[in-house]
């Protein structure tokens, strides 16, 4: 398997040397990385091979990458990946016979790569970026096909909820302002609008990418400012994993969302986008990637079982995770405390009978018993707060991804639909419906949509990991203090009693 | 079964009416209560049967059953500590009258103390030491009168519990060590004497002493290991409190129970104890203390009422915890260590199906997260051992307190009748019934009965005081070490999560 690498600085090889001149940005193969001395022997695109200096190249490592290069597509109604277009449930759209033959191959042809260095956050700014295709950057590693990554990774911040009103006052609603961690320049956006942005996306990407639902519109709290608060906590996270989505942050409906420069500017990019025809499968007509291997039909399959098994089981596992949390919650703040708060009332009732001894030198034990009970019902209170402090965060993350595996049946539907319409391949064939030529454009595409599956669970993976991980010690870490408090505070409690 | 009652009043029966004449103190037997008008049928000692006025008597409860019966056994007519010698409603003994005059002087002068203060272990040994009086020893202090505690403390191992059997082998028994600490040589004795020597103590200072029944007989464990365990920590408990306690400790009857050199030796002592006719209020015939003040019968009343309110309140705080911490014990031996696993089970499943997902780098994730989840399944076995570590002590002692004060009523019981009596003292005297002489001797009596009442209740403070500082301590102690056991653990899992 060959290993590509991005050159970094332009290199002009010495004459007689076995060298090969490169330009900054292009796409080179590794054909022998043990020469040694500090160099590697590569070819370029028009097949020539030569040295070139190790540090002037950067292999691409899939996680810190840019895309390297990009292709124009336009997409029309007799596009060729309309035979893959189909609802969630894996429906075929039957316009495959109105496909005219050979469009495919013309397709492709114009579909060159175009060179290009690294495209930086600024790029983004403003609805002009027209740039911004989803790239598969094959990294040729153990994980296989992976998006391309931003050197930056995009972030912002969902904060200062404002109670706006239109129509004289007649209508209230609430405002978010939303600050993009590249420019920090605020904009404000309303539940709506989060809204309108997510139809965009799932329109737009909904075929090879999970576009998890926005938190719940019935989502309340029994005041407004609670609710306003979690809903709010909620669109932060939402926006958070769109931001970390490389396709999905630079698309240019989300760079719209996140940094129009006025009204105008906002009406104009809505209308765009709400245009936009490079929709549901069309998207993968936007990401065919050069030099990638077509997989054999089997493979395809096997990689969207593979997925659809792991999804699912995850979706089990995620569920099982908030059944038993919810109930822990409920113990939590429920019955335990109840029961804590009792246990401390008992030993301070016997403390103020032990009180009414009359007995001479009572105090040291009944100021001790009442500390004790004390304890008891502060460790009550603490308990009963406890779940906010960890248990919270560990639902809500898998809340989260409990939306966000909603989402695979969907995706996976469509991949599954285009294996299916490729295996009736042969008949259609034979029954002169479609000619070879066209049969093996439909696997190739079908492997496409393969390598954006990849590409897209592992991305799911990363994140995940990084996920779990990252909850899992703050779930912990917050059980730690808690567990350690709880016993600071009994040994205050036990040094009260006087040893005899 | 019959019912007995003691007659309260003087009744002389209409002729030709079918009543029966009673005379105030007799003990009747009741052989109707369903009579109706007021009236129940009963028999008198002769046998004969006839109507009596309903509240001219009093039925008599287990207590004070024994007491009359233990007066018929003893009391020979002109016992002047007789006229307390009755239930705890009041009700005169009728030989009262039978009692001729000045016995009551010879009888005292016959109870001089020994001046022999504090009684010393040694001379406890054997059942031939005939000096072992209770002491009251009245430091005026705060805490005014209090026995004379020796300057050892007498103490016992109850162990090795050993089965036994008789009539060759066909009943079986179990035979517990008994080790005092004063010789080291121990004694073997089934439950039944152990219930012997509890009769004889009840017997002997139930007026003046609680006697804390023993462990329930009907104490069982799942297997009989378990059943013997417990029975034996129990009869250990109790005879701790028993050899603490001065009065019972240096006994006759109990050190004849914990020293007997052999069989003959022991059944020589048990029938001499059951001879014994110092029993039921005799007691306090013995400790009539020389110079101490006499009380006014106010005081008198004011000790025994403090005392009274103090102990059931003691009684409602003690229970009141005993039942908390049993819902304690059923939540940390039940739900909770359910919760925990299916907590520690969530965790563990999501870590497989994680390890499922055949992506790189996964294992560092799923280690963690099975960790974790172990953990908690080693937390929720903590949680559900936990009791017998630390709230079984608690229970054990509130247990033993709630039958210790389970006794005081009949005690303070004994005294109000004392009391009563000596109300009525004027009356009688007015009456011709004593003399001015008696009714200053019954008034003697009751203040002494009130300093062995003083001297008893200080030694339950001071018991209390030191038992419930022991078990909180323990418990504070249990507590603090399971708090920071599971904060270590979990300290432990969350290190296992990789920073990123």
């Amino acid at each position: 398997m060959e290993t590509k690498a991005q050159v970094l600085y332009d290199f002009t090889a010495e004459p007689g040397n076995n060298e090969l001149s490169v330009r900054e940005g292009e796409t080179i193969t590794l054909t022998n990385q043990n020469v040694g001395g500090g160099w590697i022997e590569a070819k370029n695109s028009r097949g020539e091979v030569g040295l070139v200096p190790e540090d002037y190249i950067e292999v691409c490592s899939g996680f810190r990458k840019w895309l390297l290069q990009r292709r124009h597509a336009t997409s029309n109604g007799n596009d060729p990946w309309a035979v893959f277009d189909n609802n969630a449930s894996g429906g075929v759209s039957n316009n495959w016979a109105a496909q005219p033959e050979g469009t495919e191959t013309g397709k492709t042809s114009s579909n060159a790569w175009h060179s290009g260095g690294h495209v930086h956050p600024q790029a983004y700014q403003g609805a002009g970026n027209n740039s911004n295709k989803p790239v598969l950057d094959y990294s040729g590693g153990e994980v296989g096909p992976v998006w391309a990554y931003p050197d930056y990774q995009l972030d912002c911040v969902v904060a200062d909820p404002k109670k706006g009103s239109k129509m004289y006052g007649l209508k209230s609603y609430i405002e978010y302002q939303v600050t993009p961690t590249t420019t920090n320049k605020p904009v404000n956006h309303r539940y709506k609008h989060f809204d309108w942005l997510y139809e965009r996306l799932l329109d737009k990407f909904g075929s090879a990418i999970p576009i998890p639902c926005l938190p719940d519109k019935q989502v309340t709290g029994r005041f407004e400012e609670e609710f306003i608060k979690m809903r709010m906590e909620r669109l932060q996270g939402w926006m958070s994993r769109m931001c970390r989505h490389p396709v999905i942050s630079s698309s240019e409906v989300f760079q719209l969302f996140l940094s129009y420069k006025d009204e105008k500017d906002w009406k104009t990019g809505k209308r765009k986008a709400e245009k936009d025809e490079t929709v549901g499968v069309m998207i993968f007509s936007t990401i065919e990637p050069e030099g990638l291997p077509d997989l054999d039909l089997t493979e395809v399959e096997q990689k969207c079982e593979q997925f659809n098994r792991f999804t699912r089981a995850m979706d089990d596992g995620v569920k099982d995770l908030l059944t038993v949390g919810n109930e822990h919650w409920k113990r939590c703040t429920g019955p335990l405390p109840k029961e804590y708060q009792r246990i401390g009332k008992a030993f301070q009732n016997l403390s103020s009978v032990f009180t009414s001894s009359g007995y001479e030198g009572e105090a040291a034990l009944t100021d001790a018993l009442t500390a004790a009970g004390k304890t008891y019902e502060d460790i009550a209170q603490m308990v009963a707060e406890q779940p906010k402090k960890d248990l919270h965060f560990l639902m809500e993350t898998n809340n989260e991804y409990k939306g966000l595996l909603g989402c695979f049946p969907d995706t996976i539907g469509v991949h599954k639909a285009a294996i299916e319409k490729v295996k009736e391949g042969d008949k259609l064939v034979a029954t002169g419906k479609i000619t070879t030529s066209e049969k093996t454009a439909m696997s190739k595409r079908a492997s496409t949509m393969s390598y954006a599956l990849q590409a897209e669970m592992n991305h799911f993976h990363s994140n995940r990991i990084y996920d779990y991980n990252r909850v899992m010690q703050q779930y912990l870490e917050q059980q730690v203090k808690f567990y350690e408090m709880i016993a600071e505070k009994l040994r205050n409690a036990h040094s009260q009693f006087t040893t005899m």
